[in-house]
């Protein structure tokens, strides 16, 4: 096996030096103003390897990758009756589609699509003030990375709810069909929050470690999922964690994944590494381009592939 | 790790005598026509161990199953330019639909869906006669399993072509598109005899050892595909594999695998097991009920599942 | 020409006596109060007859009538610019449906389905104070039928807006595409009140005497529309106004024509006649049973028919 | 009333310097070889006076256009038993859409969509040779205009089977779900040559005289259809004849009338005229450009319309 700091060393001095890097997401103000030139990424490997490149110590907003997050919290506290809410296939349409919810009563195809996240998201707000619920997927966070000072950019989360209508189309059509429990500008508050959490890659990687753990946090040794749970998180991510670019990334990396609109890839190689990725620069289908590239050399390099005999 | 004949016989037990076994497809007569009393299983490790169980010696129509191989043959006679013709993506919808067809230009999303199958059947196809075409996907299933025995069960096949209108439906409205080169009778007699091929779970498992072998058929040493494409046509297995339960299949049971409405199942556990599996009775989404239930008894009996560190 | 008040009696005696009367809405729990016992219809000629037969004297909630009241008042005040919001095409869904908003930009087929309506009522919103755009509204029924008395049924406006999920969701939706420009809150407020419009029969009947009579309002001599926008008004309602029945409608009756899920239906035989019909329980497609059957009969007895020579 | 001659010279003269024609439908090749500088123009009034200006001699294909005589042909030989194959509905898609018969059991939504025409022609095709269908239509048309040389252009009959994959990719697909009775290849022979009928605006103003005249041919004083039916026949028109800008001709124009991509159209004003107009270009929705334009402001000129008191 390749040596991993010279490997991300290769990788990084390549992404840096790509002329093509996608579009910065601007549909929320606040994160078009963020530079497409960064580049950053870490590895932490099961041994408890831990190498980074690049930007690894710029926080970045997760966006999307925070639904992993909300969707462990949501079944440490509301177990299997979270996949009454949403269901655990991939959707075959963009991240922010509606036709579905139409045609199959309201219901969102998985957890990693924005419909199916407010859903998710809705099970651990209801009942609860707003300030609650951000503040569990904020606990976890931190619990998983051991830093206490992981938070959420306000000016982000500003920006988010002020112009989140799609978001709000899609909760309140939920709503309508039941699958919203709580009141539909509570949950919204939540799912706008959790969106605008600020990490850097190198807390995202420690983060992952359970998924690549069996469940199991190395810092404490306490199970934040079952072993099942843990893999079957993985099978969602790598089935459905890139929204109708899911497949592709399956085929040409091989690893569970969740991708979000601010560039950030949070990737697992079971018994492997955990990984993150952030490049703001952004695919049609609005997952980190060169975090994608880097992803699928670092996956080749290293032989880190769950097709991999 | 258990022991893997007795797991076999246990579920093998449990399977025969589960009340709740599907209904068998009833579009095409002649599959109508067997008991969905059937179970076979039949597995062989990485070690060349085979073990079988229950109805492992009865031949059954592959169906869809044999979407695998006509995807094999294709790259191996056309490489990289099969994916000018299919996609890779999940569709989210049934294995027959014609929706996504119409607002993609007619290029169906991957290769396992009828659509795509028969997209990747007609470069096979394409400037040859019929059985030709047909001929060169039995002599690679018969180099598979070494094997020349297997041949294509003709009544099957007349009773596919004389009530496949959804099928030519599909074939006519890709040509229309220029997704089709041939002659749409020629690319859909070739692709309703390879569906009519009859295999028996032995024989199913044994064309499968490839997969789980980095692409090199153990028999020969040969290459049938690199390992890279080995990975590649795995990481297809496992999203698009099960139609629109492929996420399910790969939450619950986390192996690549094809499905076919003969009641056939083909999984692979990568380095470790070819697994085949038959009951004719399916799911609503057309996949066998009981051989996805055996195959999720297997998979955590014997730790096998891509997910797992 | 047979006599119109002995048509209108025979046809309230058979309505009243059909045991099949349709499913009163319940998705607003106050209209879900309402008796499907009751039938009223009224019309008023272009000579000035009028004749009422049945509950012609109860208040009903119009609901999507409404529809056509807005869409006048929006282009006497914003002239064609209202099409830059809303299409003239029949929409082919349901009238709650937003698949073929994510497909078209945003923008509604029409302005007789509920988006389209919120589209349209926006522009009338806009840049005011929610009471004013309703009182711009009741303004012109209230000059339409000459009735000062006509309001908002404040239980049913309440209760519209308590419930009324799926309309906020259409509009949080249009809004993510920049087809309403107001505060969606707004914009809702003024749609659930124009929807609460209770009115009489007779009341209604008034109310469509403009569209029979090329724009002028019969009372005043005043043209509420020009003869031109008459007639196009009357080729939406006969297209569009009873949502993915409007071709039936059409088969069948042959007259512009618009239904609310209260049950009532206002109906133009250009020229003649001015028709205004309730009865609660609804088809389906969400138009009123009776009203339809009785506008079926009641335009073969009159030979009102736009299609007639 | 201007008069109908110097109305019928003056927009003529308009059309042939109108620079922007449209778009010749290309997807048959024999249609792309017809040149879009024709413009014909032809009236018949209700009291026999006939008019025409331009390429009124000039025989073109039909093409849908001849749904309406399939229709006719179809109700005459099996009465209401047509609306158990197809609805009355706008689809609100284009012409060629496969996505609402997925959605809805293989029922087309309307007779004058592509897979609704191959449904009516299924029940006059069904059970004869190809050639006793197709003779059956062009006995009708023949009767209609009193003109025994109308007749089928074999070449467009022949680059229409050979190009008509989509046409094919319907009629299988409703064969898949039972709407289809015959032999595919049978009912499409006849749909083929059905839409290659070639006439003049003068044969075809002609053929229409029966709507105009509450189902009655002039000629004859014989009843085609009754005057029932000759209603439901030009509403069917109106909702659903311009495909997907149904609603905006209806708008426009206020004419029952049916278009072809050969660039003719078919309108009806009932008890006043029957008008023929044909130019080849088209707009995107398939409509003839310029022919569109000329009714607009004709049906403007004369006070054509059926929402005119």
């Amino acid at each position: 096996m390749p040596d991993l700091a010279e490997t991300l060393s290769d990788i990084t001095a390549r992404m840096l030096a790509e002329p093509e890097r996608g579009h910065v997401a601007d549909y929320i103000p606040e994160l078009a103003k963020v530079s497409p030139q960064h580049f950053g990424i870490t590895v932490i490997t099961a041994d408890g390897q831990e190498q980074s490149a690049g930007d690894a110590h710029v926080p970045f907003s997760i966006q999307s990758v925070s639904k992993v997050f909300a969707l462990v919290e949501a079944l440490q506290s509301h177990g299997e009756a979270v996949w009454a809410r949403v269901g655990r296939e991939p959707s075959g349409s963009a991240f922010n589609s509606i036709v579905q919810l139409e045609a199959e009563g309201g219901r969102p195809r998985n957890p990693f699509i924005n419909a199916g996240a407010i859903a998710v998201t809705d099970l651990i707000a209801a009942g609860h003030e707003p300030r609650e619920g951000i503040g569990a997927i904020l606990r976890l966070v931190r619990r998983l990375t051991g830093d206490p000072s992981i938070t959420v950019d306000g000016a982000v989360a500003y920006s988010e709810a002020a112009t989140g209508f799609r978001n709000a189309g899609l909760a309140n059509f939920m709503k309508s069909f039941g699958i919203i429990a709580g009141p539909v500008g509570n949950t919204l508050d939540v799912y706008f929050h959790q969106c605008a959490i600020a990490m850097t890659t190198r807390q995202l990687a420690r983060a992952g470690r359970f998924l690549m753990n069996a469940g199991v946090c190395p810092d404490s040794g306490n199970a934040i999922v079952t072993p099942e749970r843990s893999r079957r998180i993985a099978a969602l991510m790598l089935t459905c964690g890139h929204y109708d670019a899911s497949g592709d990334f399956a085929f040409k990396v091989g690893l569970p994944a969740k991708s979000g609109v601010g560039g950030g890839i949070l990737a697992i190689a079971p018994g492997q590494a955990s990984i993150a990725v952030w490049s703001p620069g952004l695919s049609p289908q609005g997952n980190s381009l060169l975090g994608t590239q880097a992803l699928e050399d670092l996956s080749r390099a290293m032989g880190w592939n769950v097709f991999q005999p």
